[in-house]
């Protein structure tokens, strides 16, 4: 089958990642670029990227079969609905919009033309996050009550855009929306109850430069997401706490390890010192009942991502990252948002 | 002057703990034990201390000046104020009172009599805590944002009264009460503003056999407590994030470090691969930005305890940890409480 000729719109650090991907696949071609920035154009050139000459220019060319658009997070809307109108199928970077009705103006806009719409959630092939669910999968921990999810960087929101509320900055909507979309899509048929969340403004006085959420799912599960940039000293990427064990993975380089209880109820042990008292209850374990094992690591194959797109396309398949995920996803965020606002647990309603 | 002679009520752990150190105290005398369990009274017989017939015995006995209530926490209250009634100064093992109901009842006692009533928070005294405390006071990380204090157990809640919600069981009651207590203690001046926190029941179906906490201060800080039992991994005792860097205290050990940013502008870093992606925001901070250093480790007197209750009663000074700290510590308790089963969050009332 012919391959699927890409236009990228933006062509920052996101939409040059696109471009490199795209030129290592057979089933995709990259037909150019276009940026509203003179340099980013230059640079494209120089790669040996043919450049478009403006949007219209993408949207009148023939051969483009497909736009994603990389651009700042206010126009994403602007711009994925133009493109669909003019017949283009559409891969929006994330967040896809800013607030839920802005996607569902989007949304209806896809239905309207037919045309394919959906966004790029790539952490869900991430094998930080892949080893985890194989964890909570398998069952491996027993039955696993809590998971905390974290990325915590040092430096701010380091520069540009990013920084700036007007298009979309802030912390919630880049790092937060990739976790809260893998804490929604290995739940995806449980019922998310309530969201807790506050938002941080170590570093920025415009945009949230982090934040801690807590979800509660209908099946007990307690899963906590925080992204935070001004730390530097880190705690790990997962912690992840099941009945009879408990497992770190803690970092993107599946540096971790499990910890599997064998024998729960031999809880004899001696109190431990702590602090100016003793403590039976913190006192640890004695080693004949748990024992280390090495983390199970699962490699995530992204290209999965872009092999359902031209599924879709060619072979009538359905889209991995659906309208109702991106919708769930974005209601999350604006809980995650109005909870902060209000200082209120925000009752998550799957139905909106 | 002469010493003071206590009577212990209540020779299980904690009593057992009170009476070798006031054993080792030239201030103190112990005057001997009672407690209902005649084999309890059998070990205190075969360490070669007093044993009191009765609680009645115990209150008859006219040497008696202090008595160290370390019994189940629902029969604080009863033996408390009989206890002052009959003439007692009284130091009562925490959990002081099951509500703050009934500590006002106490607290109206020991106006009613002048009696001495207090309660032994030991861990004000606790080195780690110490140790954290003494970075934020210093300024060591510049203004301190976070606090996350965790202790994790991974053996539930190990035997006895402690599972039992008539007794006053549970972990926001045991541990919890001591993290509390220390947040509001460095907090002292500061209004609490808003309290969420979450139970858990992992282990056992009675009491909560831990919790998660949020409590907001009015002066921006974020303070994270956590008790949880059923870990076999743990995260550190002490996470501390300030605007110029962290620091970690691992473990009642004081292990640990602080890593402190020098030139907190230049954020320049090259891109890390992280998952699927890459991010600009999460690469570290280059190594001339940035060092670590080791904890200054502060080492509490808990002697300091006993000390100022001697002090109260023989040189008329105030006692170190007062009525209204009890009171607002037990508010907080049933904040967490409330929070937890309304799944809401609670506007916390220092007035109240």
């Amino acid at each position: 089958m012919k391959p699927v000729k890409v236009a990228i719109v933006g062509y920052g650090g996101m939409g040059g990642w696109h471009a490199g991907k795209i030129a290592e696949m057979d089933k995709f071609e990259l037909a150019g670029v276009w940026d509203i920035d003179p340099e980013r154009l230059a640079v494209a050139k120089e790669r040996g990227i043919h450049t478009f000459s403006s949007f219209a220019d993408v949207l009148a060319n023939k051969d483009v079969e497909l736009v994603v658009v990389a651009t700042w997070n206010d126009v994403h809307k602007p711009l994925c609905i133009e493109a669909m109108r003019a017949g283009k199928n559409v891969i929006s970077e994330k967040p896809v919009a800013m607030s839920l009705k802005d996607l569902d103006d989007m949304i209806a806009v896809s239905k309207e033309t037919g045309k394919l719409f959906t966004v790029h959630q790539n952490r869900r092939w991430d094998d930080d996050y892949l080893t985890m669910r194989n964890i909570v999968d398998k069952n491996t921990l027993g039955k696993v009550f809590r998971i905390e999810s974290r990325v915590q960087g040092s430096r701010g929101i380091p520069g540009d855009w990013r920084r700036e509320k007007g298009h979309g900055g802030g912390m919630v909507l880049d790092w937060g929306v990739h976790l809260l979309d893998q804490a929604l899509t290995m739940n995806d048929g449980v019922k998310l109850e309530s969201v807790w969340a506050q938002t941080t403004m170590v570093t920025n006085e415009e945009c949230d430069d982090g934040f801690y959420c807590e979800l509660k799912f209908a099946n007990g599960l307690s899963y906590f997401v925080e992204v935070t940039t001004n730390n530097f000293i880190t705690l790990p990427r997962w912690y992840i706490l099941g009945e009879n064990g408990s497992a770190v993975v803690e970092d993107w380089d599946l540096h971790g390890k499990m910890t599997l209880v064998h024998n729960w109820d031999k809880i004899d042990s001696v109190p431990v010192k702590a602090g100016t008292g003793i403590s039976k209850t913190m006192a640890p374990r004695t080693d004949e009942t748990i024992h280390d094992a090495p983390l199970e690591t699962v490699r995530g194959d992204w290209g999965q991502y872009y092999g359902n797109i031209f599924d879709v396309l060619r072979n009538g398949a359905q889209q991995t990252v659906t309208h109702r995920q991106m919708r769930r996803c974005l209601k999350l965020i604006e809980a995650v948002f109005a909870s902060a606002a209000q200082g209120q647990v925000i009752a998550f309603d799957e139905e909106a």
